[in-house]
């Protein structure tokens, strides 16, 4: 019987990084990873397969990132929690002293008639899958995308790039409801429109249609749109399957349940990533955010506790960052009706600024910072950028601060460099100059 | 006579973002900026307008951001502290409650023979000796640059893109010295040697050679180089004469002393920008840090402690970055060797991966971070990055974690946003990738 001192199930994001930073990191001599799949594809670049890059084989997350650790390609079926052992469905039984599971997610399918049509697709982590809807795409005229969030959103964004007639159909009023403000669901609605995308909200799909093959859609309001291809992109649901099998328990948001050293309702074995439950940084209660980045801060967290607890989670601040033609969004932290949500009395203040200075430097791009914060404590809660690509490295400034618990008069002390070619002018920097504006409104 | 309730002397980076700050957001009803320059430019722009900008006109701050501010183009000659007074070249007199001097500096001339031939020029911040620069720039085949600082660099390699053979003359072992660390100015050289620039350090220019103009300039070892142009960037000092004849203190950094509120020895009286003396926000000694960020931030200070004392200055961290043909770079706070002379026993720990991910991604580049962090306290104390542009704000995300006082624990539960086109993938970020680093190998 095979046998090693950490176990982790799952190659993609969480697992990888477990992997990744037990092995280089912690100094793990003895590290197997199972996983499904033969070669593992970046989770967050699948819709730029279809568009920018090309192909999925330029997609992919190379296997020497695993450092020492042993990789079977292999399903994992069973836990044994008294043996300390998996078994997979090749029959193989592997001991582990310390198991992570890194078991991901599947696509949601909407319970509606013809969603299992041929060329209707959900958003796969598998290479051939993909390689299948690319081929489909080729030949395709119309494509209708369902769902608004991110992936949606990206998948219609790049697919249009290939020439299709691209619809979305989203059951909120908006785009990215649930990820951003308002005003920025319809910047990203405009852009998408702009590209010649068209943008159908607050109307839901009720029925795919097509005799084996799919030929349109029905909304939730009667309209009928022809279409070759549909693309399911609303959201995920954990993998739980063997943890439950093995008697571990699961969340009230369907994850396996951790505590905040990662570690599940037996003490060898942790979960991170899509499948395991996770707390909100700010209220501390459970809270659907999948996201390939809180997967590898979970990953980092359980490697660390995986033999003594050492790091506690702080819990998932919920970190964005998308591109939709050239307008570039970032969130980090609570937007504003989210943090009305969470039961928080906020104020908001807004700057923008050129991305360079002067305007006049070559790839000048405008880009604007909102902060969300606390009106009493004046605690930073949350913020959003968009305008220019700088948005997705300042939403990770946004971050920073959030994660210190600063206040508003803390991020009007910040200090940062500026230059021209580079950044805002020092006069104008965003998140300074939106601090400022609070602090002044509120003397 | 004319009087403001605010009176701000100097109208670059310091002054217009106190009368900006003062007008727009404290709501300041009568402030009165007085300058000398009838247009100011952009600072940190000036080496710009040789290359890639084209021209100064492209390179001004317009007179809009003085929001209600009464602008008058003149200079201060004296400030009567008894009678809150500044008197004026052109005879007005115009009386203030509270006065905040941004005099800013000037170029420091080094006493060497020929330093005042024609087609010697310094870094002057005035637009009209600038287009007399770019006019002789014009007609010119051969560049001396002399100081291999952020301006002497920025200078070169904006000239060569003119076609000039241009050659940088540093005293210090290496350009950009006393800003990084010896491994990035060493790739900051190999940049300016790849475009064609000459580097010439561990030397000194001994005179410079000509008859009423210059057509050369002779090295300390001797060695002749032939040139129609000699550019000297080699720093600045400040302007403190009004103050000093005012009877107000200097400090040991030869600025105009303040306190943490930046009020100079008189309470009316503020001072703040190159013109004011700044202190380190690690050791909280006098330190001669001249940037435009720094002058903004003390200019913000002051503006809110000018009636009541509300903010105390935490001193400057120094937060630079420039970009070399395509290699961007960012410090912010203490360099590995800044660590050292400061009297801290550092640690380092790099990372590096490609900024956007897959790495096929169009445009990906290169991106390292270097962290220096006390080694008993694992608090982090500086960071340097370069590669890809992005590095302008990777290297606020590092200022925004030191500003707080972050161990290298924290930083290694930097949660961030990541995504293909804007940033490095989650499993690599290199600022948590770097901090993992430290604390395994500390573990």
């Amino acid at each position: 019987m095979k046998s090693a001192d950490l176990v982790v199930i799952g190659g993609s994001a969480a697992g990888l990084q477990a992997a990744m930073v037990a092995s280089r990191h912690y100094m793990i001599d003895s590290i197997i990873v199972i996983r499904q799949e033969e070669k593992v594809l970046v989770p967050c670049g699948i819709p730029y397969i279809f568009g920018t890059l090309g192909s999925a084989d330029k997609n992919l997350m190379p296997d020497t990132l695993l450092g020492n650790a042993e990789l079977i390609v292999d399903e994992a079926t069973a836990v044994d929690r008294s043996s300390q052992t998996v078994s997979t469905a090749r029959g193989e039984t592997i001991g582990y002293k310390k198991l992570i599971l890194g078991s991901g997610s599947r696509p949601i399918v909407p319970p509606i008639p013809g969603a299992d049509l041929e060329n209707v697709f959900t958003v796969r982590k598998d290479v051939g899958y993909l390689q299948q809807l690319q081929q489909v795409l080729a030949g395709a005229q119309d494509l209708v995308v369902i769902g608004g969030g991110f992936i949606g959103v990206e998948f219609a964004d790049e697919c249009r790039k290939l020439g299709l007639n691209v619809t979305i159909v989203e059951l909120l009023p908006r785009c990215l409801q649930l990820v951003c403000t308002e005003d920025l669901c319809t910047r990203a609605e405009e852009k998408l429109r702009e590209a010649g995308i068209r943008v159908i909200t607050a109307n839901g799909v009720k029925s795919i249609l097509g005799d084996g093959k799919v030929d349109g859609v029905e909304l939730s309001d009667g309209e009928r749109l022809k279409t070759d291809v549909v693309i399911i992109g609303i959201g995920v649901a954990p993998n739980t399957e063997l943890a439950r099998e093995a008697g571990l328990e699961i969340g009230e948001q369907r994850g396996i349940k951790v505590d905040e050293y990662m570690m599940t309702t037996d003490p060898n074995i942790f979960a991170i990533g899509d499948c395991a439950e996770t707390f909100s940084f700010f209220t501390g209660k459970p809270v659907p955010l999948r996201l390939a980045s809180i997967a590898t801060a979970e990953a980092r967290i359980a490697v660390t506790n995986l033999f003594e607890p050492r790091r506690k989670n702080q819990g998932a601040m919920g970190v964005f960052s998308t591109k939709i033609g050239d307008l570039a969004i970032g969130v980090a932290g609570l937007h504003e009706r989210a943090a009305a949500e969470a039961g928080f009395d906020v104020a908001i203040s807004e700057s923008a600024a050129v991305d360079k200075h002067p305007g006049s430097m070559p790839g000048a791009a405008q880009l604007s910072v909102r902060l969300v914060f606390e009106r009493e404590s004046r605690r930073l809660l949350g913020g959003e950028t968009w305008g220019g690509p700088t948005a997705g490295e300042v939403v990770n400034t946004l971050a920073a601060l959030i994660s210190q618990g600063v206040t508003v008069e803390d991020v009007a002390f910040l200090q940062v460099g500026t230059h021209p070619a580079l950044t805002a002018s020092p006069l104008a920097y965003q998140i300074v100059s939106a601090a400022e504006r609070a602090l002044a409104s509120a003397a």
